[in-house]
């Protein structure tokens, strides 16, 4: 049990989040003030409350626990509690939503105790997915993952994908909290406070649930000791909350979703926080000072494909990631159930540690592989360039979170033929273009593959590699160069249509 | 209780079945017969033991049941059960694959038989849903619609969502069918035969479950008549099958996914299929010859906004739906939570019958609207643009099913600031310029978008609209026109970069 003391104080200072989030939302002028109050208790219990480990000296810190806001709307919470562990002062509050104010409306790595961009909602949980593997299966830290949902983003098939994947790598490191507030955008959730289908459901996925008053400290508490002593399966802690929660004219009533109070309504509110004590300060536990086992940097070998050969690009993919996984020991492949035919299984094969299968489930896979970068990984997630489509709303947002992660997708082009246009990888190139700063590599052959693959590797953000499903020859010498940035030409004439002009 | 003369007749077209399924993929030379062969008994119990109410020669009946395959690769079976039914010969069938052939490696309305696409996995149960929602809650019919899927492809969390949604318009008219075969392309699933995994978690989110022997076709029969009873959830019949089932050699065997038999193979695996009995022939029930519920075609209502008016074009979009309904009395309405944004609530308050909430579950979305244009509905699918990126895989299907969907993307460009990047649409121009024959339409003002959603209402095929969130000055007369494909120039100058070449 807690004693009254500590709960006493937290409450002190959940009231003192309120105000911050009031007070900067008003300011604002735009935000979500009730979708931040109905978490409070949840975040002020889970930062202060003992459980939560982490060095604000040192938000890198590789032993940290990790804490991703999915329901990305609620950053006035986010800032507040920063604020409440005397990080930011009132007035870097007052600069929410400002131009370049890293403070944004939507958590971006702009602001630094922000690992992922979140904001297109049902995406956090996957990210959790990826840190929580890397804690378990890579770093091996007993760092532990926290990820706050909103109980409408529940819909997303997203999150279904992160559970099921969740259960199936046994992550009892990985801690969801779901802000059951019952109100969705534009109305009532599909389940409003049933907290049984919330429970039924993500029980039968393989999960730990705990349900929960989530505006008693006292519970709140209890449930994170819980979830600390999980029998090798995730936990999901499932709060009633009240939208609104601590402001009783817009406390669980529609129509308040992203509404900010005017100053007036704001001088109403304040007078019901009661007294707010300015001096209240949460401590945040610090962390055990350990390092994550590391692989050894080894040199990689020579490129060696002779000219009379014809290999696929995708085959040269597989080889490629062999043979410049010593010189990058942060690589790790990810694909989707289809390694056979991306050829991501040679990697698998010599690698079988560093390859995770995700299932046909490519949307938690991207998520995933965001999450696997935030702790310095380097991912290589493989798909059929086609299917690499369902995740492109968590391909925009990675570039948000300034990600470093590699997309290959195999079967480009109508070259694979019979298996007809589902197959075909033919919008790919477009999607991924679309992507700031992001770069596209198209190799012809084996050698150029072998080189864009390492090429990847190398460079700081988001790439995509396109390959093919059938033998090419291979054209270029083990010497050439291929830069990013720059293209080949094989052969050029002013009659490119006539037979005589193709490669042969 | 059947008789066992049915069974047995069942049995021998099942027998029949699998030699039309061998025969076809290797003459082929490509194709998937192992995961056509796990189905047999499931779908030949289906088609011709008195569930499934056709009319094959009038495949557009409004009555008739639905049946899609959402595990695409098994078209070998699907093109088999037409055979059986005789609507196919054998030299059809030994068309399978051929570059002009109807009959493709994945399922196309290029065959007559076949309403929607697929093949990217993991969308069929959403198509299902929109269809069974026409049954139930528009047309008015008493026809069923059953969805074959993969244990594979339940891992893609667009199922679940289409688990959810099903639930929650409780359409008990919509049974589907997991052809538990154990294996995925590149080894076994999350949950190989534990077909409970599957139970639990369906009956979770809310449906009935049966469990079967899938090649008993005594336990089939039973199952789809208890499904035709449910008491208002939706059926899902788990089957425990094995992949590749009759043939001895390659039963339950890993590495025999998309892998057709050589020649000698073939000689081996019809020897074990004992006496084919090619005379034997299917029969379907034909449905009742009911009609669906129409609305009556009226005039729709002139334009009227006046020059001195700023209006969002979202606004208009919301207002243009209202206006043109009576025009396009197939229009619905389809919307994920943000429908107070995106001003579809406009048409829901003024039409709540066609109107359907489909939550924060994007993909399911678009795959509802599927159903829906398959059965001649028009749906417009809104959300924000940038939201839309989440339902790609399913938009780039949707086009090789000839649907006649609008997609609307609301809150588009860098103008609504504050919010951030993940809020914005950014990438849906390039996402929807890669859809074949698909339309794009981005209006500046109230008048263009009420010209544009009604040429999208009247224009057959995919078209998005891009509205924006901030109002706009109205520019363009009520006589202005509009037609698909062109543009208009507000000004233009060799100094566009000079500020006194910007629109006021």
């Amino acid at each position: 049990m807690h004693n009254q003391h500590q709960i006493e104080k937290l409450n002190a200072i959940a009231r003192l989040i309120r105000y911050f989030i009031l007070v900067a939302t008003t300011n604002a002028g735009s935000g979500h003030p009730t979708s931040a109050l109905s978490a409070v208790e949840l975040m002020a219990g889970l930062f202060f409350g003992g459980t939560f480990c982490f060095d604000p000296d040192n938000p890198d810190h590789p032993n940290n626990d990790r804490i991703i806001f999915s329901k990305g709307h609620a950053t006035p919470l986010l800032y507040a509690l920063r604020a409440a562990a005397g990080r930011l002062q009132e007035k870097d509050l007052l600069t929410y939503r400002d131009f370049d104010s890293p403070l944004e409306g939507h958590p971006t790595p702009a602001f630094r105790y922000v690992d992922a961009a979140t904001g297109s909602l049902g995406q956090g949980l996957s990210i959790g997915v990826g840190m929580a593997i890397n804690a378990k299966y890579l770093d091996q830290l007993p760092y532990k993952t926290y990820v706050l949902l909103g109980d409408s983003e529940m819909a997303e098939g997203s999150q279904w994908e992160a559970m099921q994947i969740a259960a199936h790598y046994q992550l009892s490191n990985l801690i969801g909290i779901i802000d059951v507030n019952r109100l969705g955008q534009r109305g009532e959730t599909m389940y409003g406070h049933r907290l049984d289908e919330y429970e039924r459901k993500i029980s039968a996925f393989g999960w730990n649930t705990i349900t929960v008053d989530g505006h008693s400290v006292g519970e709140v508490l209890s449930a994170y000791r819980e979830a600390l002593n999980s029998d090798g399966r995730p936990t999901m802690i499932i709060a009633r909350t009240i939208k609104g929660k601590g402001v009783s004219f817009i406390e669980d009533r529609n129509g308040y979703h992203g509404k900010t109070l005017n100053q007036e309504e704001l001088k109403a509110a304040l007078a019901q926080l009661g007294n707010v004590d300015f001096s209240a300060r949460g401590e945040i536990a610090r962390p055990e000072n350990l390092r994550p086992v590391n692989g050894q940097l080894q040199k990689t070998a020579k490129i060696q494909y002779s000219a009379d050969e014809s290999v696929a690009t995708r085959t040269a993919y597989g080889s490629a990631l062999n043979r410049i996984y010593p010189g990058y020991p942060h690589m790790i492949s990810l694909d989707g159930e289809v390694s056979n035919s991306t050829r991501a299984a040679r990697f698998k094969d010599q690698h079988p540690d560093r390859f995770f299968e995700m299932f046909i489930a490519e949307q938690n896979m991207a998520g995933v592989a965001l999450g696997l970068s935030c702790r310095h990984k380097i991912p290589f997630v493989s798909s059929f360039a086609a299917f690499l489509c369902r995740a492109f709303d968590q391909i925009r947002m990675s570039r948000y979170s300034d990600a470093n992660i590699k997309f290959v997708g195999s079967h480009a082009g109508v070259a694979i033929g019979q298996d007809g246009p589902s197959q075909m990888g033919l919008e790919d190139l477009a999607m991924l273009r679309t992507i700031l700063d992001g770069v596209v590599l198209y190799p012809c052959d084996a050698v150029s593959t072998e080189y864009v693959v390492e090429a990847a590797a190398r460079h700081e953000g988001l790439v995509y590699i396109r390959t093919t499903r059938n033998k090419t020859p291979v054209i270029y010498e083990a010497d050439e160069t291929f830069p990013i940035g720059g293209s080949k030409v094989l052969r050029s004439s002013f009659w490119i249509l006539k037979k005589s002009a193709r490669p042969a």
